[in-house]
């Protein structure tokens, strides 16, 4: 009977199995092994329990997805202090955005294949959001600017975190473009070395670029289409 | 011994496998069934062949997705006709090449995985870059600036492409946003009727956002870090 009781109880608690802990698990594996590793079969391995038993608590793998993504943004800076620096304070929160999504990788690949959602993506939302209304932009500017901000950023993790894998290192592409004719492609030629420079400059530049170019840009038409 | 010749003939001779071959059934394969199609067990499938036999041929996997992207691309509109109207030719270039990522599911994707290079690709980034160079951006501005605008597109095709498949609808997180409490976010409420918005419009309009501030923003400093 003891034993028995023991046994038992190097499982967990059928109460223990929350969203909360499912979303550490899977916030645990994401650190360690990066999103692929985020499966109901792992998940069910590391609460040393079946598969069949967890999909009446998790929902979803795009609701496990959201919890993660959305757990993981916690880590943003927001910066209070800029409150009164709109331009600012958005440099320097995408900047700890790209810091976040840089440290865990699979991150920006889980972020876009879903709407994240959450009470941490919504405060940096309401954050960036924010500081957009405070520069002065219409609705329509700040809701469209913002998913152009926020694509660009987690595009960009995305592509570093691909890249990373790549057997074909960048080097050897970038050498196709440095060695590019220049009388077959003159305009390449003329730009090709500041194709790959950059990186963390890079990120910094483009989200000055839209910024500027949010408020010069002409009045989005953000009407649904008729249906 | 007619017999046995007509056996061989149904494979394809060894002077067919080449990397046309190859790169006309991995399109074939992107068009019908999508990216995740491209496998070297599939393409010995569809050549009558054994893996084996294609490893010294098709080199590695990232090879054969840059011909694959490249050959794609060749469906991109140039607009020559528009050589003198350069801000009106990128919004129409970039227009077509959003309607080639959009009917090749998983092209966004294998874009976004490697560098392409490739003569279709290397006539794009021309005509891109040219007209950045014709609206009297610097060289720094033009290569960063032709970057961002293609990072928008690759990367809102390849968000399109995932969110087909979600089992979660997208009116899921919109419902989210739709009904934020008001005085928690009251920068989300006063701009969530925009967040999900737009499409090809939305695409469009970043595209004018992205121009504009390719110009207002300061030179971009491209020097490539010291080492």
């Amino acid at each position: 009977m003891t034993e028995r009781r023991r046994r038992v109880r190097t499982r967990p608690d059928k109460q223990t199995l929350t969203r909360d802990a499912f979303t550490d698990v899977a916030v645990q594996l994401l650190r360690r092994e990066g999103a692929h590793a985020i499966t109901l079969r792992r998940l069910a391995a590391e609460l040393d329990t079946g598969p069949a038993s967890l999909y009446g608590h998790v929902g979803t793998m795009q609701e496990l997805h959201a919890l993660v993504v959305d757990h993981v943004l916690g880590a943003v800076a927001l910066h209070p202090e800029l409150e009164q620096h709109p331009q600012r304070r958005i440099e320097a929160v995408l900047d700890s955005y790209a810091t976040v999504l840089f440290a865990h990788r699979g991150l920006a690949e889980l972020t876009s294949g879903l709407i994240p959602h959450g009470p941490n993506t919504f405060a940096l939302t309401e954050t960036v959001v924010g500081c957009l209304l405070q520069l002065g932009l219409s609705a329509g500017r700040a809701a469209w600017g913002y998913d152009l901000l926020m694509l660009r950023m987690t595009a960009a993790a995305a592509e570093q975190d691909r890249r990373r894998d790549l057997d074909e290192p960048k080097t050897r592409a970038a050498n196709a473009y440095q060695q590019i004719d220049p009388t077959l492609y003159p305009n390449i030629a003329a730009v090709h070395h500041h194709l790959f420079t950059g990186g963390r400059s890079r990120t910094a530049w483009a989200v000055r670029a839209i910024l500027a170019g949010l408020t010069a840009a002409p009045e989005p038409d953000t009407t649904p289409p008729a249906r």
